[in-house]
C-alpha cells in the first residue's frame, strides 16, 4: 500500500487498510512520496495495521519491478535508507516498523542471490535486533534460514493468493501468461488452501502445498478490494 | 559533508573530518547517496564527530539551493524522511543523529516564513523529543527562539566563517558579488571573531556581532581544508 | 495529454484523443516517461491531433505545479531538452511538434517574469523558425506580444473553460475556492462564451471577455471526458 | 564528455575538446543535465567536434553502468528520448547529432541481446535516415552488421584506448583487475596499435587485432588528458 506518488493516485489504501492485519509501505524508491507514506502510516494506525517497510531497487519509472545490477553493498543501504525513512513517520505517531519486505525485482533477486539476501538480513539485524524479513514461502526454505540464523534475523514465511506459482514455490514471471490471477474465485480459493495449509493448485494445474506466515493480495490489482472484503469473511470466519 | 552522489565526488571528507566537532551530512535529497551517507556516517564515527541530518528540497539538479513552493506539510514530511533515513545508518553502528540543519534554500526560507519553520521545528519534535534544530544567527532571534519554544524544540545557533552577512545577520545572498570569502585570512578573521563573541564586518565593512554555538565552513569551498587546519589550531590554543 | 509516469494511469487519453484539435504532450520533466510520450504522439498522429510540447519546472512529485527558483538559463535549457526530446518521437512518425505550451508554474510564472518569458521565447526560436508559443490569454496581451516579436516567435492565445479567472484575465490560483470549474454545465458555458468571443463571468462574477486561439480543458479534471464531448458537438455546430 | 550534473563536476572537457575529433555527449539519463549539455554542445561546435548522442539506462546514481532489465520497446524509446533532448541544443547552435553510442551497461547489453540491439537501431533508423550507430570493434562483427543492414543503419566501430579486451574483442568488465589502463605508455601503445590496424595485447597478453573507425579514450579516467595530448601530436604525426 501507500503506492500513491505525487498527484498518481494507486490502489484504494482508505478501502483496503480497514481489512488487512499487516501492510507493506513503499518507502520512496519504487513509488511513494514522503507525504504520501506519513498519510499511509497514519491510515494503518487508525486500523491498527502493523506496518512493514517494503524497500525497492531505485526505479520509479519501472515500479522497481526491473530487476538492476547493483552491488550487495549498495542494496544493504537502499535497504538502510528506505527503512529509516519509513520508521521515521512511523515514530512520529509513536509505532515502529515491524517487519521488512522487499518489493518487486529485490523480492525476486532474493531468492537467487544469497549475497543479495545477506545484505538485506544484514540491513535488518543492524537497523533494530529482532526485526523480522519476510521471505518469500517455498517448498523449502532450508536455504533462507540458513542465511537467517547466521544473520540473527527472524524469517516471516509470504503466499500470494492472486499470483500463480511455478512447481517449486517460485511465482511465476508477471511476462508470463497466468502469472496473476484476476477471478475472484480463484484469488479466494488459493488464499483459503494457503491459510489452512491445505494445496492448491500451480500454474500447470499440479498440487502445491506451501506454509505462510502471512498471506498477499496485491493493492494494485483492481480485484484486490472485493477479493478482501470476501477474504476477510471467510479468515474471520474461521 | 556526504555530498557525493554516485559518481561524483564533492568536499574532501577524508580530510576534513579529522577537523571539525560537528558535521552535516546530506541525506539524498539534494545531494548523497544511501551508500555515500553510510560511508559518510562511518567516516564521521571514527573521527567522533557529532552527526547532523542536513534535509533539502527535492532538487538534485540544483544541489537544494533554489527555492521550491514546497507547502509546509510537504517539507514536514521531506524532513522526516531525510531524518529518518540518516538516522537509521546511524543506528546500524550504534549512534544517532544529533541535530538537524536544513540545507540551502530550505535553510534560507526558514528565515522568512513562520509555517516553514514550524513544520520544520514539528519534524524534529516529531522524531525525538529534545533533538535540536540548527537556525542561522541573526543579530535578533527571538522570532526563533519562540518558535521553537512552542514547539518544544532546543536551538542551536550557526554562523558561517566563509560567508558575507547583510547588516542584520542575514546571509548575502549567493548572487551577490563577495558573498562567498575565498581569502583565508578572511575566513579565519571571521570564524575567530565569532568563536570570541567579538564584532567583524558584514558586506559593507559595518561591525556586526553575532552569537553563535555553532562555526560552519562549506566542504565545497576550496579553501575549506586549508582554513579548517589553521582555525582548528587556533581554537584549540584559545 | 500523455501525463501518465510509468505504472500510474492518469487522464483518459483514448477517450479524450478523438474530441480535441490539439493536445499539449508532457515531456518527462513533471509527468509521462519515453515509453508514454512515444505511445501518446502515436495517439494524436491516429487521431489528427496538432502535438503541443508541454515542458515544465523539474518536479514529477510536484507535478511541475511548485515553483521553483529557476534562471532564466536553466529554464531555456529545460524547455529545449523537453521540447527535443518529444520531437524526437513526432519524427519517428513523421510529423513534429507543432507548439510549445508550458505546463503548471512554469506556465503561470511566464506571466510574470520577463526573462523567464524571454528564456522561453529564446528555446523556440532557437529550435525551430517560426514554431510558436502559447501563453495566457489576458484582458491586454500587449506586454507578451512585444517580447515574442523581438523573438520573432509567434503567439497562441490560450483560455481555459475549466479554470475560474481573475479580473485581468490571471488564473485563479489553484489554492482559492472555485478555481477549478467542476460543474459540466459552467465548463461548458464558459467555453462556449471564449469560443464566440463573448463574456463570461470571472470568479467574483463580473463580466470578462478574453480573444483566444486555443481553449483548454484539463486532462486530469474528471469531468473533463463528458463535458469535452458535449462540447465538440457545439463547437461542430457553430 | 558533457557528464558533469549540476553542481558536480565529471572530467575536463575544456582541455579535452581541443583534441579530439568526436565526443560522445552524456543526454541526462547517466550524467548532464539540460545546461550541461548546452554548453558542451557549444564547446564541441567551437572545437568543430563531431557530436555523438550517448544515451544510456535511467540510472543517474548509477552513472548507467547497472544493468538494468529494461524491455527493448522501453530501451528504443529512451534512445529516441535522448538522441532528441541532446539534438534539440544542436539544432539550437545549427549543427546536429552526427552518431548514436549508447553508454555503460546499455551499451555492453547490446553486445549480448539481439533485440536491444534491433531496438536501438530502430531509434537510429526512426529518428534520421543514415544515423550511424557506434558500436563496440569485435574480432567478428558479423551479427552486428546483420542487423544493422536489416534495420538500415550505418554502423561505425569503436575501440577503446585504455580497456583492457577480452581474446575476443569483448571488453574486460570493469570489475576484472587491470579492466582499465591507469598507465599512459599502455594506453598510447594501444591507441597506436588500433589506429595502425596492428595486433597489441589483450588482458591475458595475447595478440589482439581490431578494425576500428573510433578510438576511444574515457574522460572520466584521471590519465586521459595527458595521453590524449600525446596521442594527437602522434596522430597527427601519421
Amino acid at each position: 500500500m501507500g503506492e500513491s506518488f505525487g498527484a498518481w493516485r494507486m490502489g484504494n489504501d482508505e478501502h483496503a487498510m480497514p481489512l488487512v492485519d499487516q501492510a507493506n509501505l513503499a518507502c520512496g524508491f519504487h513509488a511513494a512520496d514522503p507525504l504520501t507514506m506519513q498519510r499511509t502510516v497514519e491510515l494503518a494506525l487508525r486500523h491498527d495495521v502493523r506496518i512493514g517497510a517494503h524497500p525497492a531497487y531505485p526505479d520509479l519509472v519501472g515500479f522497481g519491478r526491473r530487476h538492476m545490477a547493483c552491488s550487495p553493498e549498495e542494496v544493504r543501504a537502499q535497504v538502510l535508507y528506505q527503512l529509516g525513512a519509513l520508521d521515521a513517520f512511523c515514530r512520529a505517531v509513536g509505532t515502529q516498523v515491524a517487519y521488512v519486505k522487499p518489493h518487486g525485482a529485490l523480492y525476486n533477486d532474493l531468492v537467487r542471490d544469497d549475497a543479495l539476501l545477506e545484505a538485506v538480513l544484514d540491513a535488518c539485524a543492524s537497523y533494530r535486533k529482532g526485526l523480522p524479513l519476510m521471505v518469500l514461502a517455498l517448498t523449502d526454505n532450508s536455504r533462507e534460514l540458513q542465511l537467517a540464523d547466521a544473520a540473527d534475523v527472524p524469517l516471516m514465511f509470504e503466499a500470494f493468493a492472486d499470483r500463480a506459482y511455478l512447481s517449486d514455490g517460485q511465482l511465476a514471471p508477471r511476462r508470463l501468461a497466468g502469472a496473476v490471477h484476476h477471478e475472484p474465485e480463484r484469488i479466494l480459493d488459493q488464499a483459503l488452501a494457503i491459510a489452512a495449509g491445505e494445496p492448491f493448485p500451480d500454474i500447470d494445474g499440479k498440487p502445491l502445498r506451501l506454509v505462510a506466515d502471512s498471506l498477499c493480495v496485491h493493492g494494485d490489482n483492481p480485484e484486490s478490494l472485493a477479493v478482501l472484503r470476501r477474504l476477510r469473511g471467510k479468515l474471520d470466519a474461521l
